[in-house]
C-alpha cells in the first residue's frame, strides 16, 4: 500500500536520488539516455509527482470547489446539474484538475467551506450557484479571497465574473410564441422567490406579457419540488378564470401538472398549454411529449470550468454570456380552447 | 488573496512564529492565557492548518474520491446517485474529509484517475460502484495500493470490503406478491447486462418465477435510459402473449412505460401492472403513481463512507449488508385482467 517515491526508483535504476530528480524534473545534469531510463522506470513504477510538496511549494492546489446547497432529492431529479459538472469536468480533465464537491444545508455552512476549503489549500478557486440578490456569500467569498466565478446574472454578482444566460430573452420567445397562436392568459409556476435567476424571470414575464399586450400573469412561486409545482397547479386549474398556458421554472413540476390535469379530466394541449423550462429525458419520455426551452448545458459548464482556470491563472475576466435557452414546441403546447378566447 | 500565515498570526499577537506553533499545535512552551489569545487571533484571521504541508508530513489527503462513468444525461435523472452522495457527504462533513468527484468515459480512464489521484496524494481512498463480473478495476486498484470500498454484491468484489443490499431479495418479494394477485406471465425491463447487480436481479428472477410456479420471465436488457426502456416495452406490450406485469430496473424507463401503454391504448394498471426500482420524485409525480421498492439510500451512502474511512484507519473491514429495497404498492399495480389468466 505504498506510494512508489523517487528513492525506489534511484534503487531500480541504480543511480542516485539527485540523478533521479534531475531527470524526473527536466533538469541538466544527467546524460539523455539515463533520464530516458530513469523515466521509463518511475512510468513502470507508477510514480506521480506528489501532489503535496507541489501545493506547498508552488502553492496550487490543482482543484476547484462547487458547494450545492440544494436538497439532494430534489437536485437527483434535475439533470441540469449532472450535466453542468459533465461540461466543467471535461476541460477541468485536460488540465489535470480535480473537483471538489460539497453539500451543504445552509448558506453559513456553504461560506465556512470556502474558509476551510481555501484556507487549507485544497482549492485553487470555486464556482458559486444560486445567486440571490445581495448574496452574502459575495461579501464572504471576496474577504477570504477566494477565486470565484458565478454562475448566474451578472446584475447580482457583486462584481465577480459571471458566466451566465438570458433567461429573459427565453421568456420573450416563450410568451410571443403562446400569444402568437391565441393564448391571452398565461401563467408561470416558478422556482424558489429567492433566487436571482427566479427574479429575472418573473421581470420579463411581465414585460412579455405588457409587450404582448396580455393581462398580467399570475405567478406561484415554489420549492421546485413536484409536490409544490403540483399544488400551485391545481390552484391555477381550478381558479375561476383559468390560465390557458402555463409555463414552468423545471422539468419535474411539468411532468406533475400532467397528472394534475388528468385529476382534474383537463386534456394536455386541448385544455391546457404547458411549457417546461429545460428539456431534459423526463420531458421527452412523457405523453404528450413537453414543449420546453433547450440549451447546452454541458457547454456552460464548460465555459465557467475555463473561466475559472483563466482567473485562477491570474487573466483578467470579464462576465461571459452564454446562449439563451430556446423554446421548442413539442406535445403540450396547442392554440387555447375557443371558448377561453372571448376576444 | 493571501491566505493567513503563523508569521500574520505572530505579528498580530506580538509573540514568536515558534510560540504560535505550539498554541496552534497544542504542544507546551506557551502559557494558556498566551495559547487563548493566540487561537483567537487565529480563529479571527480565519488561519486553518494548510492541507498540502499536513499531507507531507502526516500523509493524509484528508480526501476520498468518487468516479462515475455513466454518461451524465443518464446519471442525472437517476435520483439514487446524488441521494448516494448526499449520504456520504453526511458522514465526510463530521470527519473534515472532502469528496472528489470525477467523471469519465471508460474503464481505462477511470483506472488511470484512480492512479493519479493516489500518485499525487490527493485521496486517501475511493468508492467503486457499478461492479462487473470480473471487474478490471479490482486487480488495478489492488496493485495501485488504493484503499477501496465497493458500492455492490460482495461476490464480485474481488475480497475488498463490500457494501451492499440483497437485490435478490427484492426481486422474491415483487414476484411473490404478483404471482399472490394472480399475475402468471411477468417481464422485466432491465438494466446494463455487464453489471453485476443486474445479473443478480436476473438469476433471483429466474429462482423467483420457478418458486411462484411461473413461466419463465422475459427479460430485456437496456442501457437505463428512457428511449430503450420504451423500446423494450414496447417489444413486450405488441407479443403475442404479452406479459400481465413489468418490472423496470429504474424509474425513469418506468415513467416511460406509462407512455409506451397509452401508445398503444392499453391501461395501467388494468390491462399491465407495473414495478418500479428504486421509488423517487419521479415515480410519485406521475399518474398512476408507480409501484416500485424504496430503500434509504443517503443512508446506504453514509454506511459506505464510514466503512472506507474505516479502511483509511487501518481497521479490519468487512462486507456491510444494507437492508433490501422494500416493494410498497401503489397505483400501478392490480390483479391481472381476467381474459389473460386461463388457468
Amino acid at each position: 500500500m505504498k506510494r512508489p517515491t523517487m528513492a525506489d526508483i534511484a534503487r531500480r535504476a541504480g543511480v542516485s536520488k539527485v540523478a533521479v530528480s534531475y531527470a524526473l524534473n527536466d533538469q541538466p545534469g544527467v546524460s539523455e539516455s539515463t533520464r530516458a531510463s530513469i523515466k521509463s522506470i518511475a512510468e513502470e513504477l507508477g510514480w506521480r509527482p506528489n501532489s503535496a510538496a507541489r501545493a506547498l511549494t508552488g502553492g496550487r492546489a490543482q482543484a476547484v470547489g462547487l458547494v450545492v446547497r440544494r436538497p439532494a432529492r430534489t437536485l437527483g431529479v434535475e439533470p441540469f446539474f449532472m450535466e453542468f459538472i459533465s461540461g466543467v469536468e471535461s476541460v477541468l480533465a485536460e488540465r489535470s484538475y480535480a473537483l471538489m464537491l460539497q453539500m451543504v444545508t445552509t448558506q453559513a455552512d456553504e461560506i465556512e467551506v470556502y474558509r476551510r476549503w481555501w484556507g487549507e489549500r485544497r482549492v485553487d478557486g470555486a464556482f458559486l450557484m444560486d445567486l440571490q440578490a445581495d448574496d452574502v456569500r459575495i461579501p464572504a467569498v471576496r474577504d477570504i479571497g477566494l477565486p470565484t466565478v458565478t454562475i448566474g446574472p451578472p446584475d447580482v454578482s457583486g462584481g465577480l465574473p459571471a458566466v451566465w444566460s438570458d433567461d429573459g430573452e427565453s421568456v420573450h420567445e416563450i410568451v410571443r410564441y403562446l400569444a402568437a397562436i391565441g393564448h391571452r392568459r398565461i401563467a408561470r409556476v416558478a422556482g424558489p422567490v429567492d433566487l436571482a435567476h427566479t427574479a429575472v424571470r418573473d421581470a420579463a414575464l411581465r414585460d412579455a406579457c405588457r409587450d404582448a399586450d396580455l393581462a398580467e400573469a399570475t405567478v406561484i412561486h415554489t420549492d421546485y419540488t413536484g409536490d409544490e409545482g403540483a399544488r400551485a397547479t391545481r390552484a391555477l386549474l381550478i381558479a375561476p378564470e383559468r390560465p390557458t398556458a402555463i409555463v414552468f421554472d423545471n422539468d419535474i413540476m411539468a411532468v406533475a401538472a400532467l397528472s394534475v390535469a388528468q385529476e382534474l379530466n383537463l386534456s394536455i394541449p386541448a385544455d391546457v398549454s404547458i411549457v417546461a423550462w429545460d428539456e431534459s429525458p423526463l420531458t421527452q419520455v412523457v405523453r404528450p411529449m413537453l414543449s420546453a426551452v433547450t440549451r447546452d448545458i454541458p457547454a456552460y459548464g464548460a465555459r465557467s470550468a475555463s473561466a475559472l482556470l483563466d482567473l485562477i491563472n491570474g487573466e483578467e475576466v470579464g462576465d461571459i454570456r452564454e446562449g439563451y435557452a430556446r423554446f421548442v414546441p413539442r406535445g403540450s403546447t396547442c392554440p387555447p380552447p375557443a371558448r377561453t378566447t372571448p376576444r
